[in-house]
C-alpha cells in the first residue's frame, strides 16, 4: 500500500534538524508563521523544475534535491539577501521512498549549509514537477535590483561561465574528453553552487545584479533593459574553467560562456569609484565589460570585431533549452 | 511560433491592475521585495493543483484560476490572516492563449477581491501543474493555530458541508436532480468561497481553526491531534445545503458532509465564555459538537448511536480522492 500524503511529509520533510529562531510556527498547520527582522524587506522567489526539461531524466535524486533549492538560492543571492525559509511543492508519480529519501538528503544538506528551514509545502500525486519557494531578507536600500546599472559602471561575473552548457553536452553524449573534466562539467550542471555569500557581500555595493540562469547574454540583457542602458563586453574576458577549455574548442567554449544557461553565477555592475572596494574582497569575480548609455549588448571577439548575437538565451517555452 | 516565456508572463500576469503599497518590488526582478507591517507575523501557505486530480479534466480554465488561489486563501483564512501577496508557478503543456487568458481572469478577479497582488512566479513547459503560494500577515498572538482547542470548547463550521463532494459526483455523472441544484454543487466544487473575512473575525477569538479541504472528520482530526484532545459531534447538526439535500438521500448527504473534501469551509473551536461574542457576529456558523479531553473523534447519528468512521478523509497519495 502506498504511503499516505501526511506520512510522506512527516517522514522525509518534518524531521529536519535545522530550525531558525525567527520561525514562529513551522510545518504542520494551515500556514507557517514567520518573523521578518525589523527594518528588513522580505525577499521572495519561486522556481519550478520539470524532469526532462530543467534536469535530465536519470539525474540522481539527491542532485535534484540540491538543484531545486540551489536555483532559488541563486535568485536570493542576486538580490543580496540572506536566505531563511523554503516551501516545497512535490508532484510525484509515486511515493518512491528511495527517491524521496535521496531528494530530501540533497535538499536538506544545501538548506542547512545556508541556514534555510523548510516551513511548509504540498505533496501531490502527478507528473514529476518540483516547485520551491524561498524567502529571505535584505535591507531594502541595499537590495541588488536589476534596474540600477548606470553608464560607466563595470560589469563583472563570479566563477566561470559555460560549464552548465558543457554539462548538458556531457548528458547528451556530445562531448568527449577526460573523465574528470566531464564529471566536473556534469557536476556543475547537476549541483550548481549558488553565490549566496558573494551576493550578500555585494549588497549595498553593486549597482545591479542578476543570476546567470538563462545565459549571460540573455541575463545581462535583463539588467540593460530594466536599467535603460547598454553594455560592451569582451568575449575574451569571459572566465572559462580548465575543464571546459580542455573539453571543447575555444570558440565553442566562449560561445557557451556567452549563451548557455544553468551556470548560476552572478553578473553584476559596480560604479567605478567602488571598484577598489570590490577588489579588496576575495569574491572571485572577473571584469568582463562596461555599461554604456547606448542601449543594447555589444560583444567584441578577440580581434576586436563585433561578435554576432542571434539566439542569445534559454527560453522554456521556445525552441531551445 | 509559440510565445516565449517572458512574453507569456508579461502578457497575462504582469498587467494586473491591483498593487499593494507594501510591495517594494513586484514582478520582474530576481526576487520580489515585500514589507510586512510592523508587529505582524508573515503567514505563508502553498498548494498545488494537478489536472485530473485536484480539478476535473475539462474544468473551465477561469474556474481553475479561481480555485488555485481560493484553496490558498482558505488556508490563510484558517489562520485568521490578512492575504497580501501571491506567487504562481505554472507548468503547462503548451502556450494556449485562451487557457492563459481565462485562467488569469479567474485568478485576478479573486485576487483583487481579497487585496492580493501577484508578485512573482515561474512559467515552464511541462504537464499541467499549478502551484500557488500565498503570503499574508496576522498578529502572532491572534493567529488561529490547530493546537489551541481545549476540553469544553464548542466546535463550529461555516457555511454548508458536503457540497464539494456532491459536485464531484455531478462531474462523475453519479447524481441526478434539478439542473440548478447540480449547477450549484458543481459551482461549489469549481469555485469555492474562501472564508477570509470569517477567519479574520475569528482571529483572537477562536481557540483553533482549520479549513475543510480533506473532509470534516479528517480535518477536525488534525485539530484534535495537534491539541491533544478529542471531540464529540452530532451527524444531525452538520449544515447541509438545500441543493445537496434535494440531490442525494439524507444519510448520503450527511456522510458527504462528514467525509468529503473540497468544501473550503472553516472548522473552529471557541471557549464557552466567548460563545456569546461569537453569536453577536453575523458569521453564518453552525455549532456541531464539543471538545472533550478523551482523544478521538466520536460522531453520533440522529438516534444517538455511534456513527462508524472508517475511511474518513481524502489522501492524495492514497486510494480515494
Amino acid at each position: 500500500m502506498p504511503l499516505g500524503e501526511f506520512q510522506l511529509i512527516d517522514r522525509f520533510f518534518a524531521r529536519q534538524s535545522f530550525h531558525r529562531t525567527e520561525t514562529l510556527l513551522g510545518i504542520g498547520d494551515d500556514c507557517a508563521l514567520l518573523s521578518v527582522p525589523k527594518g528588513m524587506a522580505l525577499a521572495v522567489t519561486m522556481d519550478t523544475l520539470v524532469e526532462g526539461r530543467h534536469f535530465p531524466v536519470g539525474t540522481a535524486p539527491r542532485d535534484v534535491g540540491h538543484k531545486a533549492l540551489a536555483v532559488n538560492l541563486s535568485d536570493l543571492a542576486a538580490m543580496g539577501a540572506q536566505p531563511a525559509w523554503a516551501t516545497l511543492s512535490l508532484s510525484l508519480p509515486d511515493a518512491d521512498e528511495h527517491w524521496l529519501s535521496e531528494f530530501s538528503a540533497g535538499f536538506f544538506a544545501l538548506a542547512q549549509a545556508h541556514g534555510v528551514e523548510l516551513v511548509g509545502g504540498d505533496t501531490v500525486r502527478g507528473p514529476r514537477v518540483i516547485t520551491v519557494q524561498l524567502h529571505g531578507w535584505v535591507a531594502p536600500e541595499a537590495a541588488l535590483k536589476r534596474s540600477g546599472a548606470r553608464a560607466g559602471d563595470l560589469v563583472y561575473v563570479t566563477g566561470t561561465l559555460g560549464d552548465g552548457g558543457g554539462g548538458l553536452r556531457v548528458v547528451q553524449g556530445n562531448l568527449s574528453g577526460k573523465t574528470e573534466d566531464l564529471a566536473f562539467l556534469r557536476d556543475r550542471l547537476d549541483r550548481p553552487t549558488p553565490r549566496v555569500e558573494v551576493g550578500r557581500a555585494l549588497a549595498g555595493l553593486a549597482t545591479s545584479a542578476i543570476d546567470v540562469s538563462d545565459g549571460l547574454a540573455a541575463d545581462l540583457g535583463h539588467i540593460l533593459e530594466r536599467s535603460g542602458v547598454g553594455a560592451r563586453i569582451s568575449l575574451d574576458a569571459l572566465p572559462l574553467s580548465g575543464a571546459l577549455r580542455r573539453s571543447v574548442a575555444l570558440p565553442e567554449a566562449k560561445h557557451l560562456a556567452l549563451t548557455a544557461g544553468d551556470d548560476y553565477e552572478l553578473c553584476f555592475t559596480v560604479a567605478p569609484e567602488r571598484v577598489e572596494q570590490l577588489a579588496a574582497m576575495p569574491l572571485g569575480c572577473t571584469q568582463i565589460g562596461i555599461i554604456e548609455s547606448e542601449p543594447g549588448l555589444r560583444v567584441s571577439d578577440p580581434a576586436g570585431h563585433p561578435y554576432p548575437l542571434d539566439r542569445s538565451g534559454f527560453d522554456h517555452f521556445g525552441e531551445s533549452g
